[in-house]
């Protein structure tokens, strides 16, 4: 793992979340951090993005506290006090601003977060802060997760990338239960850094999708220390990107009851708009999922996901490759049952989706759905 | 069951599923009937929707010709071709026109239809037509339906309305793998017929939902033998607008693995779409569906679910009922967990949602979502 100079990081349980699980995670940035973050496009928005969009608005951040098992959503002027006391016991005892420190929260939406549990931990949690302790930050941020999700990158330069994220389930574009806080001891300016951080969130976060749903706390943060200089801008953006996409990857890969990830490519629409509409009624569709969740090849499926968009095609000019094998041309099977089924046994699958209708391309990430996805979520509260 | 005068029914076994399980029914029309037809709005129309939707703007309709197991759909001109023939056969034993038997299919994408086994079955499927095998037509059409979908309906002027249908998963509004005949023995000029099925359509089958995805054959027909003169328009009206209601929750209520139905309603939004979309946004949520299915009051989904659209609100002003108990206030349970437990087992659910944004509702019908459904649709098709 490339660990990016100038972090610690910890992880205690708080008793948020069952006795002895880790559920409180604190990053600190040991010099004057640089920070943007994005968030939820949910209106309902819990009570930890309400005011960490404020606080990345400041020069200066010095830390991230996250919790999992209490999301803070609904919990309304209360939840909004309840986190300001916690950030304000967090900052006596690092020395720091209160609105130098990044909230965030993961878990049930409705109610509110036992702070007095919380503060009475954070002297603990800042005592382990050390380098090597962010197996631990990511394990107190799971919740529905069945791993801890890390990715590294090292630049030519020396500069390292570090992604930490979480996120199962409630997955859709303009995100989910999904968190993510990328560090890097990078020198980067923060208008810099807010580009990069949107454009790479295009390109990964936004593009995956487990149920559809959208969670009311959804939150990517970036953070970078200012260590070192970046030589090379353009490999930078590239690592920094490659962490984003990694991420975004395992989250799919982990998805509620996921046994696989499907990318579904969507080429030669006339927008990009129209091939985002087509990718996405294909990755949302129960009805795709569950064949590939069964293994069936089958394409009418497929072919009805993209009609329920509505935009006129003429089906027979739909190509349809699986793993890069051919599938359907014209409206018929370019290969034998047992090729495609061997082919959707595996746990990555490639499907690419030709339209011929223009040179616009998009791509998304989804998984299959199982009985499994209904057992943790018809019953993830209780 | 108050069957219309002037229609008779028949069901047979084609072979077109397993052996022995009815396939294939034929309702005809002893009169010169008026018909109309609403179709799916998916791009990729099977060939039965593309052929139906012509011939509804004949001005006599005789005959209704469905079959289960194949779809017809995805089939290209070779698909037309062979529903063409069929009719054709079909004509030539009743000594009616071609053009005036409305065709549907129901069943897997992409797969051509039997014709030859179809046109053998014919003959013997004319032979069996009589006004009490009605039954026997409604068995014939169903695919993953557990029961058939039968709602009758008698006016005080002695007018029948009879409503037939099948459709248990793949249910979206704009329908889905959903077919419904409506026939009637009332006299009625065609314009009329239309617009009456058009706002029937709107307020029964365009409101339900499944799992959100639409098929590519969804067919109503709407056919009248003109027996007997409307006396009361209105409650004519009525009556025909129940029976597709009643055939529209029963299609929920069958929905693929559901174990209970939810009636979702939103009250006083600005305006009726955004009614509309709050009310989709809830009944489409794998989450709020699967919280239902475990029994679990866990309203911040439906907070969540209600914010997805990204709809401005204030979370606090939103008020939720539970079968007509006060559940959520400025964000606080009104009720014992218990208390809410207890209506969540229940088999129809009433949740509504009070905005105070306006005066505008709308209303959806959902299912709950289960393991079920998982499994029918990860094997259906072998």
């Amino acid at each position: 793992m490339n660990i990016p100079q100038g972090f610690l990081f910890a992880g205690v349980s708080a008793g948020i979340r069952k006795e002895g699980r880790l559920d409180l995670g604190l990053i600190f940035c040991e010099e004057k951090g640089i920070s943007w973050g994005v968030f939820t496009k949910n209106t309902v928005k819990a009570a930890p993005v309400l005011i960490g969009k404020k606080h990345i608005k400041n020069l200066v951040t010095r830390a991230i506290l996250v919790n999992s098992g209490i999301a803070n959503a609904c919990t309304g002027k209360e939840g909004l006090e309840r986190t300001e006391r916690v950030l304000k016991a967090l900052s006596d005892l690092l020395s720091i601003k209160k609105e130098e420190i990044l909230p965030a929260s993961t878990g049930v939406i409705g109610e509110q977060l036992p702070e007095e549990k919380i503060i009475a931990k954070l002297p603990d949690l800042v005592k382990k802060l050390s380098p090597s302790n962010y197996a631990d930050f990511a394990k107190a941020i799971m919740t529905t997760d069945t791993f801890p999700k890390i990715s590294s990158q090292l630049t030519g330069d020396g500069i390292a990338i570090l992604g930490i994220a979480k996120g199962a389930g409630m997955i859709a574009p303009h995100m989910a239960t999904m968190l993510a806080f990328i560090l890097t001891d990078a020198k980067i300016d923060k208008k810099d850094l807010q580009t990069l951080l949107l454009k790479a969130v295009e390109e990964s976060f936004n593009r995956i999708t487990v149920d559809s749903d959208t969670s009311t706390n959804d939150t990517v943060y970036a953070l970078a220390s200012g260590k070192k200089e970046i030589g090379n801008w353009e490999e930078f953006c590239e690592k920094f990107q490659r962490v984003l996409y990694e991420l975004s990857y395992m989250i799919v890969k982990d998805g509620e009851g996921a046994s696989k990830v499907i990318k579904v490519i969507v080429k030669g629409a006339k927008t990009k708009e129209e091939a985002k509409n087509f990718s996405q009624a294909v990755a949302n569709s129960l009805l795709v999922k569950t064949a590939f969740y069964g293994g069936d090849p089958n394409w009418g499926r497929i072919l009805a996901a993209l009609g329920k968009t509505q935009i006129p095609f003429d089906p027979e000019e739909i190509e349809i490759y699986l793993n890069g094998i051919p599938w359907i041309k014209k409206l018929k099977t370019q290969n034998k049952e047992e090729v495609l089924k061997n082919e959707l046994r595996k746990n990555d699958i490639e499907l690419l989706i030709k339209l011929k209708r223009g040179k616009q391309n998009y791509w998304m990430l989804t998984c299959d759905l199982t009985e499994e996805y209904i057992k943790i979520n018809a019953s993830y509260r209780s």
